[in-house]
């Protein structure tokens, strides 16, 4: 086995979840991933913990969602008494074909979705860790060779969290205390949103491995403008390309995308929480320098911001403030590498991608 | 995809555990059974249940058990609660490597099953179903070609099963209001046991695909005699071969084996049950018509009897009688082709390997 593997299952059970004596942990890897399943019971059993492994294969939930009738699809309270039950949850992402699920109606999967709403709660209330192993499919869609793709995703996850953490509290340190943030980019995107009362949560790998952004949540009714995202983005196995949104009060009143409008229709359509941002997040993580059509590793890049429709991570939400609440939570991307700028409190803080406290800011 | 995959899968959610709208169903599947896996979420899906993929690795399992301290196995608790919520559990066996466990500790293994018996419990009182997918190391275990292999699985699994079950009702007849059972094979085995007042169960393909047994249970301290297991056996991926009890009292006062004794000494320290008989099981799948190392098969074999080790079935118990408990249930099998009779209070039912009410048969 690559000795990198045994690395990150490391990191995942001591860094990003803190696994103990006893502790019930649930692994839910796809087949390919098997070798990372491998090395994490392997790490869970050597500090005393139970382990249990969740299949999570694309290809037999399709074989189910095309199966099964829209109205008949209910909340697995099995997996949910097993999440009840857990105290760690590490998920492993891999794919074997990335658009697997791409011939799934996507009412059907909405239904899903939604139905899988109480499990997903229950589910971030446990330490968990979403995580990414390296397979053929997972390079293919990033546009890459195997190896070379191997050395992206073991260079992005193992590596020395404690400095990471450093360099993004100085992001945390403007952010949270703030009320206003202003993003421009190009000719399209001018949006505005109140952080006010919210909390600014510093992503260092916990539960996301890779980790590498700084995140919190607008509050609800004050997002208003309108935001091109202009990196394409994957859900369900379908890629949507120029998603276009305009907000008004916190609502999205219109939207429009070049690929795939009708899943981003649906989506938006899942709930009322699912047609207001539930998170801000920017990424800070310069170690991952390409897009590979990932959002685990995408949203993390260091001149990107990006904004979630649905559901708002409670962590983020002030004490006094409202949860964006959904079944759903999509992340979109804005490059902010040119032609852009972020205000916070009317102080530029990143323009064309570079930070106020990175070398090459210019204010 | 093979039309038997789905064929089998049909069987399971049909025949088997007569899968209904709105029921929590577990699949547990290795990954090279992943298309059989497939075919039952597709008609899981299909029946208005709600299906859940368990990963059942032996890798990962092997990685665990060397990692952990003994004293450190405890019940998974979070999988015996996603067992009190299902109505269903379909478990796929499978071989990618069948000695894959073959360097776990013996104390290891004891340690482990014995800690997952409140689970194994739980699981018993669902309608549960233990099935076979074809691999090339499951053929290779069974000294065959893989495309040899799979047409004996599914030859043997997908069949008429209800003139199986009608078959097997002659020998439920007479075994089902009996008293004693006295079994010799060879120069060693001669052993008799009481059966009065239990329950003898016709297996036609509920809780095992292939089906094609007739069993009980017998009564825990009336096993006398000794036995000569002349088939070889897997258990935890190691061969016992030659294994030889001896009973008083119901109870193995003596024991030994000429391949890996110490498993079975570790098997029969387990707990007090696991000393004792828990069943006792008549072949009579003539369909099956070699043995393949697979205890699935070979016990359900027409000219074969076998008695477990351990656990009694709770069908198989009168309502006055006490259940053999134990956290295993180990089979094992004698081969009554040649030099062998079953008698059934004092008369023969059997004759090397032919039962009375068929052809050939030698009073």
């Amino acid at each position: 086995m690559d000795p990198r593997i045994r690395e990150q299952a490391e990191t995942i059970v001591d860094h990003s979840t803190d696994v103990q004596p006893g502790d019930n942990v649930v692994v839910s890897a796809p087949s390919v991933a098997e070798d990372l399943a491998v090395a994490l019971h392997e790490a869970v059993g050597d500090r005393g913990a139970i382990p249990l492994l969740l299949g999570n294969s694309d290809r037999a939930e399709r074989a189910f969602l095309r199966a099964v009738d829209d109205d008949e699809i209910e909340t697995p309270t099995h997996l949910e008494a097993c999440y009840e039950d857990s105290d760690v949850l590490i998920r492993v992402r891999s794919e074997t074909n990335a658009t697997e699920q791409g011939d799934v109606d996507a009412e059907t999967q909405a239904a899903h979705t939604a139905a899988r709403r109480p499990v997903q709660e229950v589910a971030l209330s446990t330490r968990w860790c979403l995580t990414q192993f390296p397979s053929p499919a997972s390079a293919q869609l990033a546009g890459m060779s195997t190896e070379a793709y191997e050395n992206f995703v073991w260079d992005a996850v193992n590596k020395d969290w404690s400095a990471q953490r450093d360099h993004q509290a100085r992001m945390v340190d403007i952010l949270d205390p703030a009320e206003e943030v202003h993003i421009r980019c190009g000719e399209v995107t001018d949006v505005t949103m109140s952080v006010d009362g919210m909390e600014t949560v510093n992503d260092h790998a916990e539960h996301n491995l890779p980790g590498g952004e700084v995140f919190t949540a607008p509050v609800v009714d004050s997002v208003a403008g309108e935001v091109l995202f202009d990196k394409p983005l994957y859900h369900k196995g379908r890629e949507i390309t120029g998603a276009h949104l305009v907000f008004e009060g916190g609502e999205v009143v219109e939207h429009s995308a070049d690929r795939n409008e009708d899943l981003l229709t649906e989506v938006l359509h899942t709930d009322e929480g699912a047609r207001r941002l539930g998170e801000l997040g920017i990424g800070m993580n310069r170690d991952i320098d390409r897009f590979t059509y990932n959002m685990l590793f995408d949203e993390k890049m260091g001149d990107t911001v990006h904004m979630a429709i649905g559901r708002a991570y409670e962590e983020c939400v002030g004490e006094d403030r409202e949860a964006n609440e959904s079944a759903v939570h999509l992340d979109m991307i804005v490059d902010m590498s040119e032609e852009s700028v972020i205000e916070v409190d009317g102080e530029v803080v990143q323009r064309d991608g570079r930070f106020r406290f990175e070398e090459g800011f210019e204010g």
